[in-house]
């Protein structure tokens, strides 16, 4: 049987790929995956989605760049975008969710991955992400020396205020006393980071990181 | 009578509450906007919003920064998230809506955030939100070049790629042949730019401009 989902992605890293297919996995979803492909022709699929030549078609404009997810005839891009879409598809979302839930969920995931996320990513590529690493090595060591010293626990601190606030139902989760998307993006983003002191203001976050993995 | 939506935005720079009011204003929506208040008061409203001592209540969390939307009882943060929310209730969107035209407009809004307003601020502060510009001027002049450079022509030809698609309905508009808010979007980002020679490729998305300009 063909799968549900065809998930599109550049092969070789989790980046921002990986926030889709744990919506999928934790749902136990059916869908494919370019990454899982032979590396030159999972590149070929990226690339030719991005292509100058690609104008999309009748229903839907070209997609900037992947992560990109194909729901049958529907192709949908950009991350918090497609969270979005699956997250109610899947039931990643409060099961009797009130009118707005949507919007609140979404403003949790849009701050996650704007501060925890590609804030990171751009600690690597301070001047441009066209650039290697090595043309920009100096500017990379002072942003990454500001984001540990002000971002990170500015950031960290924000979801700590969140696991607090009464809307989360006093934790474990972010939202609604209930596991949502939000919890698997925040779970991503801190799994690979090790909780270090002056990230012990964030022991609820961490501990969060924890009950999600616990769960699975 | 009171107003409809109540903006909460930093007063003295358009900055991200722009594209909210640009929205309630194509709409003729009734509103109020703390950056009309004096602005110390203006301030203090903002700061109130992003105080440590703010975890929400028990249907909203607390937002991470501004802009912020209340609508009644409802509070919304994240400029994408609002603009969502706002373009539906205020006739921004087709006028009979496919069911997944807000994903296919929501892509094209967080493109043109991320890399020309988001990827725009950053030019200016390269290494941290929190230094001033004084101390990060050799960053930021890499950056900018490098920005006009390579980001700029490559964010400009997409949102051309995006006009010259047939899900554009062949202009002036970016989705369905219908005025969105996604055109007010580009149209704020490319209000102040001059069309330059470099950007003579992008020549559809400054007619926009300049469409949206008429329009009003």
């Amino acid at each position: 049987m063909a799968a549900t989902y065809e998930l599109i992605y550049w092969p070789g890293a989790p980046g921002r790929g990986e926030h889709i297919r744990l919506a999928l996995e934790e749902a136990g979803a059916s869908y494919s995956d370019t990454a899982r492909l032979d590396a030159q022709k999972c590149a070929d699929i990226v690339w030719a989605q991005m292509s100058d030549n690609n104008l999309g078609d009748k229903n839907t404009s070209p997609p900037y760049a992947p992560p990109i997810l194909k729901d049958g005839d529907l192709l949908i891009s950009q991350t918090p975008n497609i969270l979005m879409y699956l997250g109610q598809r899947l039931g990643l979302v409060p099961s009797t969710p009130e009118e707005n839930d949507i919007y609140k969920i979404n403003a949790l995931v849009l701050t996650a991955l704007d501060g925890l996320s590609n804030e990171v990513h751009d600690c690597h590529h301070p001047i441009a992400k066209e650039l290697y690493y090595e043309e920009q090595k100096t500017e990379a060591l002072r942003r990454s020396k500001e984001f540990i010293k002000t971002r990170l626990p500015k950031f960290l601190a924000y979801f700590e205020k969140v696991l607090k606030g009464e809307a989360s139902g006093n934790g474990p989760w972010l939202y609604g006393g209930t596991f949502t998307y939000a919890d698997l993006v925040l779970f991503q983003i801190c799994l690979f980071q090790p909780q270090t002191d002056s990230q012990n203001l964030a022991s609820s976050v961490y501990r969060k990181r924890d009950g999600v993995r616990e769960k699975s």
